[in-house]
């Protein structure tokens, strides 16, 4: 099961914000083999925290992600909330998801870049094109050279939606660099029903990948549930995606 | 030559920000025409300058933005980059457009919605959505009916391109109103190498029409030609747009 | 009555955003007077507005403001809300403030430029300090010398007060320029509890000016009264300014 | 030597931004000692830095601040850039600050709050003043009574300073929390010559704090060095302190 990103094709990554059951993950992973996602995403903690809130899995919410993606033959992807958690992420995901908070925390991206598993850098909302360059810079220059860039929205004064998705940054980015760009619009629009739009225009702007919170029950989600496709949002926006996807595709 | 705004298709609006020549928009309107565009803009005054640069060339403008348009079968838009200038408008162009600088120049917007052709109102890029539903009530609430809203960018901290395009934005005008919603991405990027993707992105997100800047020899352009496509970016764009609209715009 | 702005004091300029009655003015100019405040302000259009709310008191309003004035030994101040309002501000009052909606109405501006009443140019909160500048250009080229600038807020991600006010403007513009500047904090905030805080620290960083908006009756203002001081912070505020800027001033 | 933040006075804090050398914390120290400022700042990392540049002097560094601190009767603080460094800093520093890149690193932050020494902790440039308070509550959560907030500036459309840097979030979290507030106004502006403006208009909205970046010899710094105070710009900003505190503080 090997998936590349870079070559052409805009792969879909999906999956809840944070593990919660077996039971969540196998519905979940049903969807995407039915839609040929071959990315199943999930974390061991919330983005978004307090101190008093749900504080993940741990472990077992890895052990779940493995088993579920094995039975499914799907690929893995988690993202590195606690750095602590990084030998833990090694061990089990395909992929390694560093996080805005993460990207500037240089020491901890030479650690990144020590182990062998790819990664993708997300762009912190309050920093330029450049910066994330030079974090980028740091996990190669120690090197991993299997880094892709991940948009996931600015902040600005506009708060209709939780960040601002600048779909102009994926060919700034390709002006600068040779690296892969993916984009995640359910953390960039912390909303449901601005998803899909946000997705075709980031598909239709020609990008490498697509991160995307999905949840068999996104009400009752214990964390991030508001941004999280719904399984029939997820369909829908497949059946517009396998429209786009070729035509978008041949213009490289 | 009837242009409809707001029927399900995406319609496409190009010329000069300042209209220099007969034989430029000679030039601009024969390749509208070759690719099926029905709507030639033109301004008398730059949208940017200073007191020493071009001035643009009031009434003359005009009467060769109209001649040049029938002599094509095009309809025309113009910005009433100076409100002096609204009499003169009304007497030649189809559809006015009105810059950012007068969205909340209550005064001038109850003079415009007095004057019977339709209007494109664009957000200033300072302003919440909330406030130009509120500069649209003025338009609507003194009679003129006809209201369509632009979407060309917000300020941010953001330098690559001159403004940050948000296209979550119609989807969310959608929500709260039922006026047809146009993106402008030449004024939103500032520079042409950024206007393709973001076009393609726009249409895809789900939106009524489309501005653009095209000149035909951007490089030595009196104004604003930075972000002005050459017309040979303009064939290119439209041979992704007529590929993409079809489809897009099943989805409503 | 001589008020000069730009010579080494920082003069403090207040009222009402919008003038309602005889006895408002009369009550806010007593005040002034009382605190050695030599500059009345008041508009006879709110700054912010919807086509059902007040709509201000016209040129009533305006006779109303220079028989106050005059009563009290006042200099007055009016922001020209609505370019049509030119010739009766010209009439009336002493200083015109060009609000930020019109800082690239350059046409406008032109106009402003021509008559001979100084002007204090408020930059908008969404354009950077070199557009401003060009601003003040159009009207020291077209020869008004008197031009002032007003700082009162950027448009920023920020939403515990309207704009964030920018102290470090006051020194750029220096810089750059030889032209006096104020700040607006009432407007920046847009709440009259961050106003104390924020005069202090604007007047400690150097500048020459302060515009303020007072209300008799700030919660039953007929526009603009949550920004608007009450007199006892107002006295309180100018307790604190009397030993605050004799120390500033010296450091010029 | 004692020191507490929070009682009624603006205490200074100042020092490098990397720790270069002996000879330069001394220098550095004896102007400290001249003004009566009682803290030493110094990193053993550089706040921005690429992959191929200065990076630090590790825990000789930390030895070097301990030493001079202790000769010149000084109270230490230091930045905790890289989380791996945190056992060094509880064992040489007084207090520690937590940038804004960990600001939301959740696990880190309960590691901070179970060590004994106060944090200072920096909110990230583009986060609100709520997610800093739930960062704070992590940390008071855990059991470390010793937080004090830290305002450095927000990213916005401003590129004449690094960050703009807002002067009505002390009196904001006031209003939400007993915490004190200090102001680096060096980070903010990321050029000296802002600097002076910036901390007189912090000083007078009322702050518990101030952190200076000061070097010796700033042109030639191996880090940081545009935003470091000179030691003649330090005694200049001094004398104005020392004028302005003491009205000031008589406000509360």
């Amino acid at each position: 099961g090997e998936v590349t990103i870079g070559g052409g094709q805009c792969v879909v990554m999906a999956g809840p914000g944070a593990i919660e059951s077996r039971r969540q993950l196998d519905q979940i992973a049903a969807a995407l083999v039915q839609r040929r996602v071959r990315v199943l995403s999930g974390n061991i903690l919330p983005q978004y925290s307090n101190p008093y809130g749900f504080q993940g899995l741990g472990e077992e919410g890895l052990q779940m992600l493995r088993e579920t993606a094995e039975r499914h033959g799907l690929v893995t992807i988690s993202e590195v909330v606690d750095p602590a958690h990084l030998p833990l992420l090694v061990q089990y995901v395909d992929l390694i998801r560093v996080g805005p908070r993460h990207m500037k925390d240089y020491g901890f991206l030479r650690a990144l870049a020590r182990q062998p598993k790819p990664l993708i850098l997300t762009r912190d909302p309050a920093t330029t094109i450049e910066e994330a360059l030079i974090s980028a810079d740091y996990l190669l220059a120690e090197g991993n050279p299997h880094v892709i860039l991940c948009e996931a929205g600015i902040r600005t004064f506009e708060t209709h939606t939780r960040l601002t998705l600048d779909l102009s940054v994926p060919a700034a980015i390709r002006r600068h660099s040779h690296l892969p760009v993916v984009v995640d619009p359910c953390r960039a629009a912390g909303r449901r029903d601005r998803v899909l739009p946000l997705s075709r225009a980031a598909l239709a702007s020609g990008i490498d990948g697509l991160l995307l919170d999905l949840h068999n029950d996104p009400d009752h989600a214990l964390s991030d549930g508001a941004q999280a496709l719904t399984l029939e949002q997820f369909h829908q926006l497949m059946d517009q995606f396998d429209q786009l996807a070729p035509i978008v595709e041949r213009w490289g």
